[in-house]
């Protein structure tokens, strides 16, 4: 079955014979021609198909052709370089594949975010969805090509896992039990030693442990994966379900990480840049007004690095009122991000946080105040990636966790990592969801999922 | 910091200087010099360091080192064509970077799969896991790679779903409940309204329902992520996590579909024979001899076509006692695959399957005793991948669904896939696990994940 996808049609640009599968978004039809307008899903862009009786048997048929009907089309393709589109095709044969009737909910005007999250299932056949999943998938497709050019090794860290270091609290709990029917142990608790795996088991919210322990195999490491939380928040930037990147790097220091997120970044903006031109033109008219060049100007500047200290000062010397006032002990608020790359006009570093409002395994800096932490954030969007470099040394390392009570026992493996050939190492976490809104311009994250998960939603 | 990789010198083979951070695997010392082979993951591959007394400062000390320290090595790389070895380093310093001691698990000898299974954290240091867990990044590229450049959609469906039209026995439950705790409603059961998502939630076992609404909008899609399932069996070939790729095709019938999985198949062996060349030179000789020449035979092979009945034939004839009984209502046993790709000596489709035991979405065909599935089979390993033309036609698969049981209320919107410009098309499921399993030879799928998901076994 020979099948020419529109995308290469308008590659080529060649006047050729072709055949095309796709599903109708709209039909103009006169009484001597008419016009369909096909897309197949290849390229946000539609093929604009010329038919009238002379060429196709079935004109009257096809002048009825609703939109969504799916359809095969073949015929001449014809260069229009003084049209608005490059080329056109000359239909010979119309044949209707799958029909469409009249209320079908996706028609051809503009619809609200709100009305299409209710048919998810049918919003990817939109302009906008089309756009925003197809940047999607060639941003994951240019993370997997950036970390494999450079010789990374793709670990897939297991989401199922019974050590809760992290907290159970902020972890979904799985179990192969009937909830209504648990076992009970003779202390009338559930008796997890008959679940499938012999205790409580989770879904976990980081492969960064596990991940750790296979950079000290192969150096430079990355996963690539869903992620869960089960934070109850209603807001435009979480979701319970969601996609993460670790990468992990042995023999490296901050400086070393920083390099390697900066450089990460614009590869990908590259690479989207150059495979969705047509996608990013759309977003850039429709969703966000100067997208294109937001992200130009980002492949070509340079990312500012700051302590969080002179983040602080900066900040409290501003003639601002904050509606959180900037402090050296604490986390910068949305309002301080936005003021920070707004002054340096561009990506910026954010660099040796105090240590209390950090995690247990970063690196502690000599001053025993600030730890080797950094925070990646970017115009319009905030925090894009957060890492570290990771406290080598274990002795400071089982001081931190006797300090912050994170128990030993269940991760004493982990700590094989600083007993057996340990270096310095560091890693970065980005959400994956957050990169898809700053490539898009989308700003709320259940648009750039296929199917968002968010609490009392869990639809498809 | 400049960190030379050993894959990227071993790939240039120059004479230049050169610094490598890695760990030790041996250490030999004499009395006037010695030789440290030190591995960074880059590759299988060692890096031989000659060190002396004259060339470096901390001779005695570096005599000394033991097995699995981090270090770093400079000095100067030689070409030595008539060795074993292509190059080797000459030593101007080495730095001992994280010490080891001597009671290291992790020693210079062969440890038996076993007892790496008790240390999953250290075992990607070993040749072996560096070769098979290099394989599986490779690999998955490859996927990727095969699917981006033919411009198919990467599709991240979602885990957690409320529809169990799988069969809820299969899936894990997922809740935010303290389990010795469930909020109970009058009826004394659990009331799943307070939970996060307001009702019961699951993980799914696929994505298959969810990709097609998004093939029906991009034409070509895939997924690769992981999976789930319950299944309380000790076998080498079961996990319950475990990754999956499904890809699923607009206006594609089952011709069509064999089409993609010879292409695909044999696109990803051949990427894994360049990129991993070393690593599958290691698996044929320590693993399963004859490996690379079996890649290598089924690159340039013609995968054989059989109908289900027509293999039931043939091992009717067949001159083996069997121990289960070929029959043309049944599924095939592993006896029967062996014999089939022992038969034709390569990999096989076999299709149009007896209704019966096969999913409710699987396209009937005229006989109405069979439907359009296809499960391909291949020397050694057994089912790769199992797919299927989906039933198209709205009325026929309402009414299989009726037949099987398959409650509808709680897919409606898949079902719009029929309603709205639907159309022939057709997907299948590849394991991912089988897949590095068939590239590097090893038999035990707890040997190709990184950390094993597997009854009563769920460490790390």
């Amino acid at each position: 079955m020979k099948r020419d996808k529109i995308k290469q049609l308008f590659a080529k640009k060649e006047a050729t014979k072709a055949t095309v599968y796709g599903w109708v978004r709209t039909n103009r039809a006169q009484s001597q021609f008419g016009f369909l307008n096909v897309n197949d899903g290849s390229t946000i862009l539609n093929l604009q198909v010329v038919y009238d009786p002379e060429h196709i048997k079935n004109f009257d048929e096809v002048s009825k052709f609703r939109v969504g009907m799916s359809v095969m089309v073949e015929g001449d393709i014809i260069l229009t370089p003084d049209a608005k589109q490059p080329l056109e095709m000359h239909a010979t044969k119309v044949v209707m594949l799958g029909d469409c009737p009249e209320n079908y909910p996706i028609q051809p005007k503009r619809h609200t975010p709100e009305f299409l999250r209710e048919y998810a299932h049918l919003r990817a056949r939109t302009n906008k969805f089309n756009a925003v999943f197809r940047i999607r998938s060639v941003a994951a497709m240019a993370i997997h090509s950036y970390f494999q050019s450079n010789g990374y090794l793709y670990v897939h860290t297991p989401l199922i896992t019974c050590a809760d270091c992290e907290g159970s609290d902020q972890m979904f709990k799985v179990t192969t039990f009937d909830m209504n029917n648990l076992p009970k142990g003779d202390d009338k608790k559930v008796d997890f030693s008959k679940d499938l795996f012999g205790k409580q088991a989770f879904i976990t919210g980081s492969g960064q442990l596990q991940g750790e322990t296979f950079a000290m195999a192969f150096s430079d490491i990355y996963t690539f994966g869903p992620t869960f939380r089960t934070e109850n928040s209603n807001t435009k930037t979480h979701a319970n379900e969601f996609w993460m990147i670790e990468p992990e790097m042995a023999f490296c220091d901050l400086q070393g990480l920083m390099d390697i997120e900066e450089e990460m970044l614009k590869y990908v903006v590259k690479y989207v840049l150059k495979e969705c031109s047509d996608e990013i033109a759309f977003c850039d008219q429709f969703i966000e007004k100067g997208l294109k060049k937001r992200l130009e100007d980002l492949v070509s500047s340079s990312f500012v690095r700051i302590t969080h200290h002179d983040c602080i000062d900066l900040l409290k010397k501003a003639n601002v009122k904050w509606e959180f006032e900037p402090s050296y002990d604490d986390d910068i608020a949305k309002e301080h991000e936005r003021y920070i790359t707004e002054h340096f006009n561009g990506p910026v570093f954010i660099t040796d946080w105090p240590k209390d409002i950090k995690a247990w395994y970063m690196k502690v800096n000599p001053d025993n105040k600030t730890v080797a932490a950094v925070d990646l954030v970017v115009p319009g969007s905030g925090e894009l990636m957060g890492g570290s470099q990771r406290e080598e040394n274990l002795d400071t390392l089982l001081k931190r966790m006797e300090e912050l009570h994170v128990d030993k026992e269940p991760i004493d493996w982990y700590l094989d990592t600083r007993r057996y050939g340990g270096n310095i190492h560091s890693g970065f976490g980005m959400g994956f969801e957050r990169l898809v809104m700053y490539l898009t311009g989308v700003d709320n994250i259940r648009d750039v999922l296929p199917y968002p998960r968010t609490p009392k939603n869990c639809e498809y």
